[in-house]
């Protein structure tokens, strides 16, 4: 009988081993993809795909008896056997000399690849690269885009973790529709109609009466009809929610404290990647805060531009407003407060000092909203009150007010675009180069 | 103007502030929810429930001029000034003995809490925890269910990752339906039809051929209609997928090394909730694996059972087969290998000793399925036959063939329900009740 009892050491490298040193001239058995074949007439470069790297290998034709470099096929997954030897010019400074070539599988006969996945960059267009995206990621630069939005995800949950935050798993098959609007994908669910999530925000709420603080990264889903470089029909969302804050400025320096943390931490851990891509990490020290009005007369002032909605920012407003901001204050992040309050959804606390307006924000990065957030109401008569107002039913969201009429404590929060934070981050131009497989109005495969 | 630049420090403690000592006899600020109040005719007791756990406060009437207890209602969010006070009977042997009470918020005025959230234990029927949910996680007893659930999901993670394994997001709206079945939720996206993934299967296998080895956790959805206490329609999967691999058991060995770094991982980081839960970890050194039709045999003669299906094992059987090993090998948990290929999906990979049954495996823990997983197909002609002996066209399938024709290393994974995990880890009879909010036939709310 089989006992499985742990992973079993096996006389396979990693590439990380030999960094680690002490395998220099050493023989060693090492797997992976065969990303490209460079005949040097003398002798051929393999050089092997792993997910840590390059691998340089060296065949001269004839080491191996049977076995000639014709009948290796890139994209082949091999295990190599070879002597580890110092070259400065290979990538981590070695190349195995290659004594041993076992075949682990192969593409199909005749299959040529339609995308050079092996090349530097792929310059091709972003529909081809979609079209194709279940391989095109196999190349260097396309798959460390989503390293680095791993890196933001871990370093969001460590931070939530660290200040003792709950993670929580809310359904994403919704009877109601919270954020309201049309944007709701609807589903038949055993002859009742229910929705996607647009957001985990009742459940949110509803969980900081129980833990305190909260947060979840996970999917949402907005049926939003137009097709921009920046929406998506699906996408991931970090969302925190915490109680017992002073003001919704608490939220704010969460969120930046966060950021901060997390631009660290990709630093150290992604350092690789970061490289790779080329990218600037933004230096952040502090991150301003101006009110949506004053932002608005800001850019218009200093721009020249006439303010047409006073109620809503236009892209290009947004734009400015980061422009501002850089320009005045060197920070690539700016909160904007105090969004007008029939511009919010029905659970956002108004201002008490002028209800037109919410306690409420948005975070720009790089001129692009990357954050929604504010203070929500706890109390449960003012939540009635304002969705009566509203013009909606309060028996329609019967579950919602249980959390308010049985006690919740000052709390607000936040939820972060991911693939726009990445976005933004690797100064992409499109959301969908930074979104693993996007969902748009004419996109659903692969 | 406002500058977010990190948490700012307030004057408030947290339980683990005084357990960290040196506050006795100190008066300090503390912040949480009436849990309840008890009037001792001389004082009252006012426990503060927050998310670390209870905080015993003592009232004498009269210490606070205008104020009285009476006017304290269960359930209120509240700002306590007190003399910290050892007490060895109390929780984390200190008490409060207050001397300021600030509201910070109350629930609706009027408002009876429909279910004792205080009690140490909820003596209440599921059907009514459950409509209750968003209130009923505020007891004790219940919250920590969620944080064993966010220990496992952690332990997984970190283990993941200690396993360079890369974190992937897969879309849950998808064109099609890759297990196969009936049941798979349908919506209308945008003119066209789409369906809610059931599981990331086609996504993971792909990114092997990116990132070696990759791992998920999110949602996935079951269209099925049958209403039992171990399905759900929407569950959490805890799936990975590794390349490179010699066969099927090393992903094995990789799920046992993954479980016993977890369990390892509940005992040290959630020792309160595994206390508080009376929660008996399983010891596990090593885990049994029996071939399917094996196992079949042992348990109908052991316990006397005829065979009745020789293609599937019924629930009743994978409790037999549980008991069987827990007698014989005292073992929680047995793999079962070798499942008949006509029972798994179109990618499994058939035995090459006996086509009949594929290169698969059940993880059954305490009796019960908690992980399907084994090796794939990996080559393009092999999987194409397979298609093509079922009847299906690979014309249907031309995105995930793509990984398949041009090059994928050996690899296989697995799926494991979160849920029922949770649920045979705490013993519990109904994995809804180990499930934030259920969705099943008859439950979409809340």
């Amino acid at each position: 009988m089989y006992f499985a009892d742990g992973i079993k050491l096996r006389d396979i490298v990693e590439i990380r081993d030999i960094l680690a040193g002490g395998l220099n001239g050493k023989e060693v058995k090492i797997r992976g993809a065969v990303h490209t074949i460079r005949d040097m007439s003398e002798f051929s470069f393999v050089i092997l795909r792993k997910y840590e790297g390059l691998v340089q290998c060296v065949y001269e034709e004839g080491k191996i008896p049977d076995f000639s470099i014709k009948d290796l096929r890139e994209e082949a997954a091999v295990e190599v056997k070879g002597i580890v030897t110092e070259e400065k010019r290979a990538p981590g400074g070695f190349e195995i000399r290659i004594t041993g070539i076992r075949v682990l599988s192969e593409p199909a006969r005749d299959a040529a690849m339609p995308i050079p996945v092996s090349k530097w960059k792929l310059k091709t267009s972003l529909e081809t690269k979609l079209s194709l995206r279940l391989i095109s990621l196999r190349n260097i630069r396309e798959r460390a885009i989503f390293k680095i939005q791993e890196g933001i995800v871990r370093g969001f949950r460590d931070f939530m973790y660290s200040q003792h935050f709950t993670e929580i798993r809310t359904p994403k098959i919704v009877a109601g529709n919270a954020e309201g609007g049309a944007n709701v994908f609807k589903l038949e669910y055993f002859g009742k109609r229910a929705f996607l999530a647009q957001s985990p925000q009742i459940y949110k709420q509803a969980m900081v009466g129980v833990y305190d603080r909260v947060f979840e990264v996970g999917p949402v889903f907005r049926a939003e009809k137009h097709n921009t470089t920046r929406h998506l029909n699906e996408y991931t969302s970090l969302d925190f929610e915490m109680g017992y804050i002073d003001g919704f400025e608490d939220i704010m320096d969460m969120e930046a404290a966060m950021l901060k943390y997390t631009l660290q931490f990709l630093a150290e851990e992604y350092t690789k990647e970061i490289k790779l891509l080329g990218v600037k990490l933004p230096d952040v020290l502090s991150f301003p805060a101006v009110r949506f009005d004053e932002a608005k007369k800001l850019v218009s002032e200093k721009y020249n531009r006439r303010i047409r909605n006073p109620y809503d920012l236009e892209p290009e407003e947004e734009i400015l407003i980061g422009k501002y901001f850089k320009e005045e204050y060197n920070s690539d992040f700016v909160f904007v407060t105090h969004y007008p309050s029939k511009k919010r959804p029905f659970y956002a606390m108004d201002d008490p000092a002028d209800p037109k307006f919410t306690l409420s924000f948005d975070l720009l990065f790089k001129g692009m909203e990357i954050t929604t957030g504010g203070q929500r109401i706890h109390s449960y008569e003012e939540q009635v009150a304002k969705m009566a107002a509203r013009g909606m039913d309060p028996e329609d969201f019967t579950n919602f007010l249980m959390i308010h009429k049985h006690g919740m404590p000052p709390h607000g929060g936040l939820g972060i675009g991911l693939e726009r934070l990445t976005m933004k981050l690797l100064d992409e131009q499109n959301v969908r180069e930074t979104t693993f497989f996007p969902r748009d109005v004419s996109r659903l495969e692969p």
